[in-house]
């Protein structure tokens, strides 16, 4: 496995020249009290450092050892306790906490860089702490005065961590039907019974306490998902004065086997009469939880751009190391007695397929990221609206593009090893295992089409896709300057996904009840790679005028030309799947399966 | 993990009714006396028994516990060493091998089926008898008589299996620059000396000898691909009695720790002045190697349409046992909390997307199978060259797009279950796992596409081309019932290969040494994409006049449709791509990567 490399040079590139963001946090008191130009710079050379040199070598001797379970108890693979100790001590586990809390209250466009390393080093770790940073956020927007000072102090300073207990046996997706019970008690508590399932980091070593969030229904609570409500059940009570009391009636029952992330602790969690207290209120869990939610997705789509980040530094090491074959007559290295497998067009494609995966996603998180922040701490409220209205339309699609290409760049940077892309020893199939699951869990990435086509676009009667055709449409007005080529055809692609969206409202309102999830998945790739194309746009343009070396500018350039020529093309196989609609998927009997 | 179910329907529809092989086999003298429709319906009947109810049970925990590996020799998993002695003694391991060593003779097109249920019974394990049918063709093919006598009895028994060493630790795709070099002796014999990787079934303990096929270089040999000799080197030797002699000196160093297949033994094989015999002439090696290869390539594609079929009946399963969220109200079943998954658009999108693969690829297989028997039993020369012309052509795309399709096709199964597909126990995981590599080896997909569109296509001038295209136009042109815009369609399409493969041969021969290479993997596609519509839609007319049971001729008639709608347009995406051309690809300096 090569070593992984932060590219601190792009993500500097993006904050820098393509978003100035730095611009964009002195427009905001929360911001610019805790951080300007120079203080993200620093604070990204320290991420980078930390894991890079303490998180990254330890990946794969973490998945060949995997977690113990026994009798309830889970041990996390050796290092993880070293590791996460670190990351708690240098304040990175409340990296965008509130400073209320002791957390460093950095923007979630920074954050997002940090993220992006996290999950290139190691996945399985990070998650650890990224689900605790999503509780943090959980109950510091919903929970009151009192559960905030009792838990999120230890919480931010990484002395506990966060989980996250949904899944249910019979009811994943389906939230509506769970069962787990929540009884008031006479001292304002309640007693939680029930069994969650896929519970990350449910049970584990790193910590002396976990902190369990949890969906559970009140006795009285409606059927669906309008009877949910949220509690925090600790692993050990916390007594008042801050001091840890009684072991909770929650315990882990099982671990799953799972393809990847064996780093992980995916438990299986029993609530026996456990001891929780509400979050915010009665029956509004889910919208709660859903704060955590979106938070989490944007981190669970740079999972995918991690991976691929990671595979790439290993394929780019090993084509320019490993020689076989020939190249062009005149490019030959005569002397040697094969060339690089850079030389091959094929290495390139592939290479080059997830260079642009890789920093058109960078780009795409970054803007979900800067959009996040604007949504929170933009001085004007119709700057917080406005931005509110890209995070709610782009949540799904971060999470499931960046996965959805993520895992197509890690795939491609195993069969650039050929065979030593399939053994482990390179690393390069644990990133295609650790990879895979992020297009699954927090919301398959099936279901985020559907919150993308179904309740964001059509729920809006198509006005919230409007503010992103609007944000493209206006940089294609601008001066195109040497890529009037590209300008042309992404005006005509614009045009073309507000045709094929009026086509689906059209249906929607003719009463088809089946056409949105029928397609909802290809209209996801498509405004995928559409705004893509975009970001490519933007940075070959922020490059031409920026001082960065001839090389990075070039690069820029050619791979926003690669993007235009070899990947953007998938849109008109997109287009026609789309407008065929529901009818042949539900032309079938089910014995006709 | 749902049981395994042999689609024998869809098998026999193939064969009878789709490419009519019983009155093909009756004009082939060699084939006629082995094999009628009668006896082919038996031997179907008798492989899925065999594959349904003892090996397909044993996939799992033979991946969970893997082979062990200590002091040079290999244990396989618990079962397998029974599995072996059972299709051994069932004549399953010579199934094509000639009668004279005791084979069945069997037509390929008729192993086909038994391959695609072996693999989908458990890859790792088909691949111990998988690899011997391929020596014994090579042997068969190219050995002097005297080895033939000596070893191709008990490798047709399945007494003694046999394995291909190729690869070295430099050398994988590029055979040319091999090191392992063959000494001559006095007694007529080779002293054989250098290092093997990534050899499949390298060592085992399922049979009391292994037959080595192994790449070496005398030492008077050419530079390159023309001075490799190929070499048979028996882990035992063979005495004049064919009593087994003494050890001979290769031995495993040790085995590959691999993504999948963890039941195969992914072997270093060492050769210290082993003792082998040439087969075949000097210097002539890796063309006879190819023998095997080529046999090998359709089998290796039909591994990731086994996986696909059997992730295939685990995901439809799922979709109608576990139940989330609702469908259209009208069909929504009130009495229960939630319907079943086949109701929601997205999970029939992602059945029918594989199911139109795995129809599609078996038709494809079988059609390429044929043309393997053809090639080789055709009464007339006309008939084999006619056959093997197509054979040429359609061998890398049916390696390749057969196992692109696959491997899609088992992420797909894996997405249907969600969080359950992740873990272990459900098996889906496993089997994306273990199709992954059949992307990779003998010869990678992107080594098969350049294959196709260089040696094939450009090496032909286009003329190795014309007779699939024919074939298919020839059907075209025929009535189309109510098919017209299928046929229509298709028909453009073909047009449109013509055209676009006319520019890239033009720019070949106006000297762009990287066009080739450059746009290759997507040629390959658009081909396999064109063939599977025109197997699909050859399948919905034999459908219609045949007399299945309604639920079958509808169900191959809706998904001929779905395919058309929602998966060929995929094609509209690959041509601008193709047209795009090795520009941008080569447009990048080493440091702009």
């Amino acid at each position: 496995m090569a070593d992984y490399k932060v590219d601190l040079q792009d993500m500097n590139f993006l904050l820098d020249d393509v978003f100035a963001v730095a611009k964009d946090w002195e427009t905001m008191p929360k911001l610019s009290e805790v951080v300007d130009a120079d203080t993200a710079k620093a604070i990204l050379d320290e991420a980078a450092k930390l894991t890079e040199n303490l998180i990254a070598p330890n990946l794969r001797a973490a998945d060949e050892e995997g977690i113990h379970f026994s009798d309830g108890e889970v041990t996390t693979p050796k290092g993880y306790k070293e590791q996460f100790a670190e990351l708690a001590a240098g304040g990175w586990v409340g990296v965008t906490a509130s400073e209320e809390f002791g957390g460093m209250g950095l923007p979630k466009v920074l954050s997002a860089q940090y993220e992006e390393m996290m999950c290139a080093a190691d996945v399985a770790f990070s998650l650890y702490s990224g689900l605790t940073a999503g509780a943090i956020i959980a109950l510091d927007s919903h929970a009151s005065p009192e559960l905030k000072e009792r838990y999120l102090p230890n919480m931010v300073a990484g002395k506990w961590t966060g989980s996250m207990c949904l899944t249910e046996p019979h009811a994943g997706t389906d939230l509506g039907i769970i069962r787990t019970k929540a009884e008031p008690e006479q001292d304002g508590s309640y007693q939680l019974t029930g069994t969650k399932i896929f519970i990350t980091g449910g049970e584990h070593d790193l910590t002396e306490n976990i902190v369990h969030l949890v969906l559970a229904k009140l006795p009285d609570a409606p059927a669906g998902t309008r009877g949910i409500s949220l509690f925090v059940v600790p692993k050990f009570l916390v007594n008042e004065d801050g001091s840890l009391g009684e072991r909770n009636a929650v315990v882990a029952g099982s671990v799953e086997h799972k393809m990847g992330i064996h780093g992980s602790a995916t438990c299986v969690m029993n609530f026996d009469g456990a001891k929780g207290w509400l979050v915010g209120e009665p029956n509004r869990g889910l919208a709660a939880m859903f704060t955590m939610m979106n938070y989490e997705r944007l981190g669970v789509g740079i999972q995918g751009l991690g991976a691929a980040a990671r595979s790439y530094c290993t394929a780019l090491d090993y084509a320019l190391e490993r020689r076989q074959g020939r190249g062009a007559k005149a490019t030959r290295d005569t002397a040697a007695e094969a060339d690089p497998l850079l030389v091959h067009g094929d290495i390139r494609r592939m290479l080059l397929t997830m260079k642009s995966f890789i920093e058109g996603g960078r780009a795409f998180s970054t803007f979900v990221g800067k959009q996040l922040d604007r949504s929170k701490y933009a001085a004007s409220e119709e700057g917080r609206t406005k931005a509110q209205a890209l995070v709610d339309l782009l949540t799904p699609v971060a999470k499931a593009f960046l996965t959805d290409t993520g895992f197509e760049a890690t795939v491609l940077g195993q069969q650039v090893l050929g065979g030593h892309g399939y053994v482990r020893e390179w690393g390069q199939e644990q990133l295609v295992r650790d990879c895979r699951i992020a297009q699954i869990y927090e919301g398959t990435n099936g279901i985020q089409a559907l919150d993308l086509l179904g309740r964001k676009v059509a729920g809006s009667k198509g006005e919230l896709l409007k503010p992103l055709l609007t944000e493209i449409s206006t940089f294609l007005a601008g001066d195109a300057g040497e890529w009037s080529n590209e300008y042309g055809e992404l005006a005509i692609l614009v045009q073309e996904v507000e045709r094929i969206t009026g086509e689906v409202l059209t249906q929607v309102m003719q009463g088809d009840e089946n056409i949105i999830n029928s397609v909802a998945v290809e209209y996801l790739h498509l405004i995928g790679y559409v705004t893509y194309g975009w970001l490519w746009l933007k940075m070959a343009r922020a490059a031409e005028s920026s001082d960065y070396a001839e090389s990075f500018v070039q690069a820029k350039q050619k791979t926003a030309k690669f993007y235009f020529a070899r990947i953007l093309p998938r849109v008109y196989g997109l287009m026609p799947s789309i407008e065929a609609g529901a009818k042949e998927l539900f032309a079938f009997e089910q014995d006709e399966f």
